[in-house]
């Protein structure tokens, strides 16, 4: 990794720790998990976020469970380890990826099932290193080919931070521009806070500083007048859940800023890895969408500006209809709109999977 | 004025007073300003803003600057009015209420040409209060017109705050949900936070909850997830500058929730009295448009949360094109779509002036 790459989680000899992405960009400091249960606390309480980093987060909160309990019986180790998986699977609703790490631990452990709990703990954590380091070779993947979408000098939006904060590393729409940058293309970021929680303006902003990749910080509601006002040439931002159809959750506002650049017929791509896309889910309608905490929406942090009585909704994703989307880009390769149009999505994951 | 009514602007006897908009809705206090200069200095600073406050506070601006002078010769008092007046004409450049008042209030001295200067200062400061009173009606027979646009049980989403506290009372979009609800109308109000002054969250929020009319708080980019959810009946806003062919310059933000309702058949209108209708352009691309400070867009307050070292754009209003505004509500009637698409803006204001 270069000197100033984000380190979103790093792994001790008996824990994970985790960049705390609530205090960035003005803290670095990391948070320490060391069971399911603090990975799933960690998961919840946003220390970690972005729908890749979760989870890879999950594949280390069951392997983690799974080394707490290795002495164990294997009847009891068992039952510790779906307990851990349980709770992991509550922390948060949208992102596929959780439920898609969970799936694929478990599914590793009962290959394992005629080994000695302490030799299926250590194989599990082995599989959590494995989908750290997946994560990042698919990254460079859809980043290879996402950066051959941006013409030289593209001035990209991107909502939210779907960076390195968002993946083990390198991200996915930051992936592309960093993918781009190495191509030797000059590139320019146009970033969107991302209220409440301002992934933009705390992680995507500060991943692009630290790079020197040129990044300009607008509020969610300045989209428009940057659109329109011809400062944007292209949209990449990342996904939380893809249905079959190739309707697209992300994080809130990312339907907004699809809205406006289909009026203006600015290209919007969503860069999402094979393991986001949920082919069970035949559109985004019927993907769960959290909502968060009150406080949230009532200001940041410690600083409160709302009044007092005021009600609040506060739904920390929405889904983009597969028609406003130009293209998805994998770490297997573009599927263009008329594909997903065509309900092609379901055939092209068969077919490079 | 009922007891909850806030008081935007308040005389006394030899100074005008004015709500601190930076510290609402946790701290109530006034701002005291005596000249033209102080008065300049509260609307760049926005201790008072919205259109129609800009446009009253200014007039006071001259009253004062002329008060000072009032006992200086007819040259040297002239000569300070005149200071004054450009001095405030250099405070915002967006919204045309400062321009129609200052020309308005110069216009009026003109004509009090033969009077000696203390004269002239005391029939200024009359025609303050009088822009004042008359601002109050226009906006309550606005909001009639407006009212009888919503149904009974209307949820209507507001942008920024177009209030009592961005008027001399009652308000223009605000002032239309409170004749609503003053008609027996039940009517929901859904105010987006709008960053990066937050005027929906600290401004239109609090009103709404001082007069018991319910209201839910959103971030901005959740404008397209509650259209989309169905959540939105209806969208009423204020404008800072109309053009001749219906184009309207309001708070950022405003183009991206016009383009949404559109997408959603949602009705959209924008409450404007005569006064913001500039008829001496042609088209919103002739507006000004004000960039602010780049701090505000990096934080709120005291609260920072950007990086160091990133580039912020800060527009602090859009334009809507005409295409998009399903109504314009003035004092003198109601202007539909078909009217401003067919060039007939301006014919209406000379019919009715």
């Amino acid at each position: 990794m270069p000197d100033n790459a984000v380190e979103t989680l790093r792994w001790r000899s008996d824990a994970i720790e985790m960049i705390d992405q609530r205090l960035l960009p003005a803290t670095v400091t990391y948070v320490r998990c060391d069971s399911a249960a603090t990975v799933a606390e960690a998961i919840r309480s946003m220390v970690i976020r972005g729908a890749p980093a979760i989870g890879v987060a999950a594949a280390y909160g069951v392997a983690l469970e799974a080394l707490r309990h290795k002495d164990a019986d294997p009847a009891s180790f068992q039952a510790s380890l779906d307990a851990g998986i349980a709770l992991l699977a509550q922390s948060r609703p949208t992102a596929v990826n959780l439920f898609w790490a969970l799936k694929r631990m478990r599914a590793f452990a009962q290959s394992l099932a005629t080994l000695e709990p302490a030799q299926v703990a250590g194989q599990l954590l082995a599989e959590a290193h494995r989908i750290r380091e997946e994560d990042i070779r698919i990254n460079q993947d859809m980043g290879a080919y996402g950066a051959s979408l941006l013409p030289d000098g593209a001035r990209v939006m991107t909502h939210c931070n779907a960076g390195a904060l968002a993946t083990a590393g390198h991200g996915t729409a930051l992936g592309v521009f960093r993918s781009a940058v190495t191509q030797g293309k000059r590139l320019s970021v146009i970033a969107n806070e991302t209220r409440p929680f301002l992934q933009g303006a705390r992680l995507t902003a500060w991943e692009m500083v630290r790079e020197n990749i040129p990044v300009t910080l607008v509020t969610d509601n300045m989209a428009g007048y940057m659109m329109r006002s011809g400062a944007v040439d292209a949209v990449v931002v990342g996904a939380d859940r893809v249905a079959a159809n190739g309707d697209v959750a992300n994080k809130i506002g990312t339907y907004m800023v699809a809205v406006l650049a289909a009026r203006h017929n600015i290209p919007f791509y969503v860069a999402c890895p094979l393991s986001t896309i949920d082919l069970t889910l035949e559109t985004g309608d019927a993907i769960p969408i959290e909502e968060r905490d009150a406080a949230e929406v009532k200001g940041f942090r410690d600083c409160i500006w709302a009044p007092e009585g005021v009600s609040v909704r506060n739904p920390s994703f929405d889904v983009t209809p597969a028609e406003l989307v130009t293209a998805l880009i994998t770490e297997k390769g573009i599927v263009h709109n008329e594909t997903l149009m065509a309900g092609g999505l379901s055939s092209f994951v068969d077919s490079v999977s």
